[in-house]
């Protein structure tokens, strides 16, 4: 069935407001088995909000709207939809009288305009609100199905999965399963040519990439009559891309890279400490970012001067003159001197020109070196991360941090 | 005059990304004298995207999209607006050299999908791209104005605002003239309060107010015959600002907190360390982002453990037992002790209690002292950050640090 979400309210076409509830009821429409064509905003003006509510009437058996029901003036989506009904608003008793109750018991004086919120379409169902004064309501106009919730994020959310869920269930055919693959270490355009005979062959599962900030995620979507039924069709579809690619995928779940190394680290007991130079912090805070993370992360040193190179990690003058500071015998002096200071299980370490200034012939801005020292080894990559901004690089030269430990732990 | 954005994307009708393109948009064309009527998003399918186009157009004197510019092949968007033109896509041979450049530095092949990122509309004005492959493009449709952006907001943004906020200047009637106010440790509402007088006359300046990741942001934005007229009334309401929120206020540009104090620490010639516990390097990550960071900032030693505290600064271990890791008396010795390591003119120390476990009655989950050793003497300041999570309070750590360095520099 063919959904749509049309979300009313000026604040998010000023910019004041990120529309996160279109991306949950996107999130939950999905899981329920419904396609979503379209994400609609508009302001609070009753003739926009008609002309959306047609067009997407003319392509969805299910129309879900968010805000406007509150009450104020410039509240009127109920108006509008009761007007595309051709029916007229009547008052439901259930929810005035959860309203004055609400004003009661929190001492406050309750206002004329408090009222219209218990009014809603003729015939409709109505969806009570157990976290503020506006009800929601379901209503039928010819064979399409009109939803409508409050806008706070914290009332519709409750009301959604409480009086929408176990509704929209009786009317959806089949049932969605749905796997996140998550790769590092390849991009967009080379992932998809290898597994692009899958992609041309989709049609049930489906195969989606996504590519953000150096890693790309792929979805892979079933829908049959049966649970599971589109599990098996996903898993078997996932095997094919595992081996086109699987020396790339970190995960299969919904968790970033480093929430699967750190859960690797717990389960084996192991601890892990960074020395960096241009990634500047970044790594140590993407594990520290992650509660718990004191189980496995001892201490970052970010030395970004050469002397704080010298003095934290005991890199020798001769190299960084000799070598550079960008160099793989800087980096391997990094890592040796981090596990000398720290004694963790496993030390990385990372050194490059991040840019956009310092670039030579021979290193060019994008030129990054990581280390590893685990299991009483070094390894030791270089990098060239070229034609990114600074910070663009930074991230990937964490990444390649990160994939070193990555391969240590699967030995690989 | 009137607009609309269009999202094209499947990943965003997934619910699996959250439509933050859409709000920045907003903010900027709303800051540039347009009017936005709506927000459509439709997926990678050509048919909506089309319709999308025409119900845009109906009303819309600008259609800005983001989206669908990639090397693959569920990238469309240019194709659908080329037919929606009536012209065919040529080649832009400046897009074809940066992204053959792009993969010669970068070491990897380039495949043939990505010979497909240079195709622009015949006609269109060419957006490059300095963060990424795809280009942008500006087209006209009849009346029309027609501006493409890649997806990712790393690229979008700046493309944005080096590109197509030149471009829309001369598109809008009047001349508007921006400031934007920056206030670090004030909450929004209290900054409404304290200026409400102001935000209620409002008429011309307008003044919005946006609150994000602890820091409150007012812009204020005139728009009048003649650049002097709207740059005058803007500042004579600064001014107005300057006297109610004045100690709050670090910037009246763009530059982020970091940046200023970089700056006022570059051109003062001292240098920067940190030692980090809470806060896990992202203070160092705010400093070494920015270009040219290495003149000012020496090294952050991130102590996560307690273990690091006593090694890398020299933090008593009696203090630790008696005291605690979250007391002022560790931040103290944190703050002298990085001091004795880095000798740098300015050093400040966090440890904190960013949860969510750990909390006793003493001490809460948001128990971040804050200390700074600067001109022979130490500073430490409390703070209670409640009601926010791990990461909310880790970022206010990270302000409260640079406020101390703030307020040192000028001498409050």
């Amino acid at each position: 069935m063919k959904s749509a979400i049309l979300t009313v309210g000026t604040e998010i076409l000023f910019g004041q407001i990120v529309n996160t509830n279109a991306a949950y009821l996107s999130q939950q429409l999905n899981g329920l088995g419904f396609d979503v064509l379209y994400h609609f905003t508009v302001g609070d003006n009753p003739d926009r909000l008609k002309r959306a509510l047609e067009t997407c009437a003319k392509e969805c058996d299910l129309i879900i709207t968010t805000g406007g029901l509150g009450p104020t003036q410039d509240d009127l989506t109920k108006e509008v939809i009761s007007e595309f009904a051709g029916c007229r608003l009547t008052i439901n008793q259930e929810a005035m009288d959860r309203i004055e109750g609400y004003f009661k018991r929190s001492g406050r004086e309750m206002t004329e305009n408090n009222v219209k919120q218990a009014y809603v379409p003729e015939g409709a169902i109505c969806m009570q609100n157990d976290h503020g004064s506006a009800p929601g309501f379901i209503c039928k106009v010819d064979n399409k199905t009109i939803m409508s919730f409050p806008g706070p994020p914290k009332e519709m959310m409750p009301m959604f999965e409480n009086s929408a869920i176990p509704y929209l269930s009786t009317m959806s055919e089949g049932v969605i399963y749905s796997k996140f693959i998550k790769t590092v270490g390849i991009g967009e355009s080379l992932l998809e040519t290898e597994i692009m005979d899958i992609v041309d062959a989709q049609t049930d599962p489906t195969i989606a990439t996504y590519a953000k900030d150096g890693e790309v995620t792929m979805r892979l979507t079933s829908k049959r009559s049966s649970a599971e039924e589109a599990k098996a069709a996903v898993d078997e579809m996932a095997t094919k891309v595992h081996e086109r690619v699987g020396n790339y995928i970190y995960t299969e779940d919904e968790r970033s890279f480093s929430e699967v190394i750190l859960d690797k680290m717990r389960d084996k007991g192991l601890s892990l400490s960074s020395a960096e130079s241009c990634t500047g912090g970044l790594f140590a805070d993407a594990f520290i970012s992650i509660p718990g993370s004191s189980d496995v992360f001892d201490r970052a040193l970010v030395t970004y001067s050469n002397t704080a190179k010298m003095q934290e990690l005991g890199v020798k003058e001769e190299t960084l003159a000799k070598f550079g500071a960008v160099s793989s015998q800087t980096a391997e002096e990094m890592v040796s001197g981090l596990y000398e200071a720290s004694g963790s299980d496993i030390c990385v370490a990372v050194t490059g020109l991040a840019g956009p200034g310092g670039e030579t012939l021979e290193k060019p801005v994008g030129l990054v070196y990581t280390a590893i020292l685990a299991g009483g080894k070094i390894r030791c990559t270089e990098n060239r991360f070229g034609n990114m901004d600074r910070n663009a690089i930074r991230r990937r030269s964490m990444l390649a941090m990160m994939k070193l430990i990555y391969d240590y732990l699967e030995d690989r």
